[in-house]
């Protein structure tokens, strides 16, 4: 069991906050208690917003001590409810540790505070002729919540996923130990990787509160093709042909008519091409356009030619990148705004198995009469399905939303898939991956929590 | 303390392992008790080849239950002493299980056994058109070696090390499980990444049966600089240099005269030039032969104008690349035939710190007036550095290497590195990580490896 707040903790808490920092009771936002999409909502006894690693550990120190559960929130924009503060007890708020402390232009590295944006990041190193790779499609996320999530993003088919562009981590462990995993080098062989095990852990094994980021220099030229295909079949056919090609494409995009009507619905403007069944949305870039110009021109040529594509459009002008970019970005939102609640499942499958994988959600919409529209970095084989209540009770909702994810989870182990490609398994997604992991798996991570959280307050009851 | 082995276990071995694949006492070779390079060596009580997942499995369950050490070992090409069975008991000789499973050519990927040697591994997949990209020096390890001690090799500067290319793993837990880390899929949000912690835990937590390694298409050309400057100061400035300029270079490799030399002594043959203080080799590889030119015409153009170099020589004749490859590849070999005993340094820094390191053993080697040859993967800042005994007797170089093993590894900590880029910790290096990550995170790897192996059975004494 855990200790509740008392005056005396908030009084400890006090001594260390000043009022702009430490909201208790009706001053809390119930936003702390919520995130982006989870259905699971609870108020935190506390909210702390620190300013430094110190803070953090004074605060988990007195956790610790007095088994006050911690559990730690970005810019809250998760999908999976990780953030929410099950057990109440302390919210720590990151956002505010939001400074960018060092650009290494020799070693291209970029050191963070946690609660820096996603877009922030950008904005900073690319008027500098930097590139920082994962693209997550919340910009607003905060790039603690991004390691916390391993996120992943559209640009994942050429430059990997947030994984593989975190050289090292400060973090504060449960006792209120500040250590430091991994270091600004490319190579390492120096005894287990706890920098990995931390990427991906959702604040269940300790405080992220700095990082050192890989950057790369900035491709100069980036061109993006939209290709409209008759069948949803004949599109996904052209993402392995384009993948074996080795035509470096930055990202592989999958998406159908109709979550093209939603977004122009949602945004009120008008997409380039809307008469077709189904489109693959791909980029490239690189150094100069002459070494763009020979990729994305063989793409068309196999689009095209190979497989019935009805066009290969180029997204060149400042326009028609609005247009389809913004479309693009907000899918998700679209589908949100298209139904009066909705649960996600974010799969990833092999990526020869994406076709399969979405006429099994086809069939799944016919057998339980429910709407599931989807989109997809088919180029990675991960997919966003959105099962939409709309004029169904919560009751009958709630019943066929657990058939569903039962039926897409299995399938995607069937398929030698997973089921988190980049949102996290927080809350929602536990009884998921504990079916697919088997017993074993989840105990040797239940041991590993452990060690790094033996009084088990950080971020409790979260992924296993 | 374990249990040692007696005839009722070899009775019990006797009935799973034919006596093909069984040695006991005298009929043990000499080669099972070592590796490569380190000076401590150690007899096996028992030597099995398994052939299996199912044999490991009934071993590691025996073995477990009667408390019996069980060493992992592939080819023995280690440098640091991870498979010298400290403790005597059981040794896996893994390199029976040697086949290649499947090559998914939707997928890109290649499943294999750990026993299959790296280069059988490129082989097999380029003459079908794939790549597998990681190459550490040694071709004659196993994956399973490589995936143990997070093998990285020249071409990480573009591709990254073993760990970027291990997308599943099948294991042997320490109780006989037999399960799967990881899937065939490019991204993976889902519960804590224990495929991440078993690469590069040199067999202290699980043993690898199986491996899904990522393909990409082979670049179909390949071009090699060599560029040779008046001095290392020079040499070194062009790796920060032509990395800033995205030239997409596959490896830059920095060595000496000396360690030229010693190569033409070793392998009875001359290198291209050999009248300059110091040397980068640079290579590119791209679909054609335009995508290249225009990156290596610019590198040499950077080394050439603004780096002074003497030259920038194309290694394109068959006859040019042999020499340079072949003396590339024989600089451990050579250096090891050039003295009567050596231990190495495998130190990765900062990119930008490189040339500083450099300086610094070259100090070391006035101070302790003693012989320290080196080269380097320059493009990662992983250097490889031969202490070497030379004329000293057994003991005076001991002394020495001690001294010399704790300024070195001070310094890498200092200026912000880790004392191993790709070789591992075993047992060599111990003491040396210890200190560089401190009592907290050593006590965190410690309790993880309870978690995977409560007995203590497997490997005992390595790492941690």
């Amino acid at each position: 069991m855990y200790k509740k707040i008392d005056d005396n903790d908030i009084k400890y808490f006090s001594s260390l906050f000043d009022k702009d920092h430490l909201f208790t009771k009706e001053n809390i936002s119930p936003d702390y208690s919520r995130d982006e999409l989870s259905q699971v909502q609870h108020m935190p006894e506390i909210v702390l917003v620190v300013s430094n690693a110190n803070e953090v550990s004074e605060v988990l120190k007195y956790a610790n001590e007095k088994k006050i559960p911690v559990t730690v929130r970005g810019s809250g924009t998760g999908l999976v409810g990780a953030c929410v503060p099950l057990e109440g007890g302390i919210l720590l708020d990151m956002s505010k540790m939001n400074r960018i402390l060092n650009l290494d232009e020799d070693n291209l590295t970029l050191t963070v505070e946690p609660g820096v944006l996603l877009m922030d990041i950008y904005s900073y190193v690319e008027p500098k002729g930097y590139f920082y790779a994962p693209d997550p499609g919340e910009k607003t996320a905060t790039i603690g919540g991004n390691i916390s999530t391993n996120a992943g993003g559209m640009r994942a088919v050429k430059y990997g996923v947030t994984r593989d562009w975190v050289m090292a981590l400060e973090v504060v462990l449960a006792d209120g130990t500040i250590t430091n995993f991994g270091r600004s080098v490319v190579k390492d062989s120096t005894g287990y990787s706890l920098k990995n095990l931390i990427i991906g852990s959702e604040g269940t094994l300790c405080v992220i509160t700095k990082a050192i980021l890989k950057l790369i220099p900035k491709p100069e030229e980036t061109i993006s093709l939209l290709v409209p295909f008759v069948s949803k079949e004949l599109a996904l056919k052209a993402v392995p042909s384009i993948i074996k090609e080795n035509l470096d494409s930055t990202c592989i995009e999958f998406f159908e008519k109709n979550t093209i009507a939603f977004a122009e619905e949602y945004l009120g403007r008008k997409f380039p091409n809307t008469k077709s069944e189904a489109y693959i949305l791909l980029t490239f870039d690189a150094k100069t356009k002459e070494l763009l110009k020979h990729n994305y021109e063989k793409a068309a040529d196999i689009c095209i030619n190979k497989l019935s594509a009805i066009d290969a459009l180029i997204v060149d002008t400042d326009e028609r990148k609005d247009a389809v970019w913004k479309a693009r970005g907000a899918f998700l939102e679209a589908i949100k705004a298209s139904t009066t609640e909705m649960d996600e499942c974010d799969v990833v499958v092999p990526r020869a198995k994406v076709a399969d994988y979405i006429n099994f959600t086809l069939s799944l919409e016919k057998k339980y009469n429910i709407r599931i529209p989807s989109f997809g970095h088919a180029g990675d084989g991960n997919l966003h399905i959105y099962v939409c209540r709309d004029n169904l009770s919560k009751d009958e909702f709630k019943k066929k939303l657990g058939d569903i994810f039962n039926e897409m989870y299995d399938k995607a182990n069937e398929v030698g898939g997973l089921i988190s490609g980049e949102h996290g398994i927080g809350l929602a997604k536990m009884p998921y991956m504990h079916k697919l992991l088997g017993d074993r798996q989840i105990e040797l991570m239940r041991g590993i929590k452990k060690v790094f959280d033996p009084n088990n307050i950080l971020n409790p009851n979260k992924i296993i």
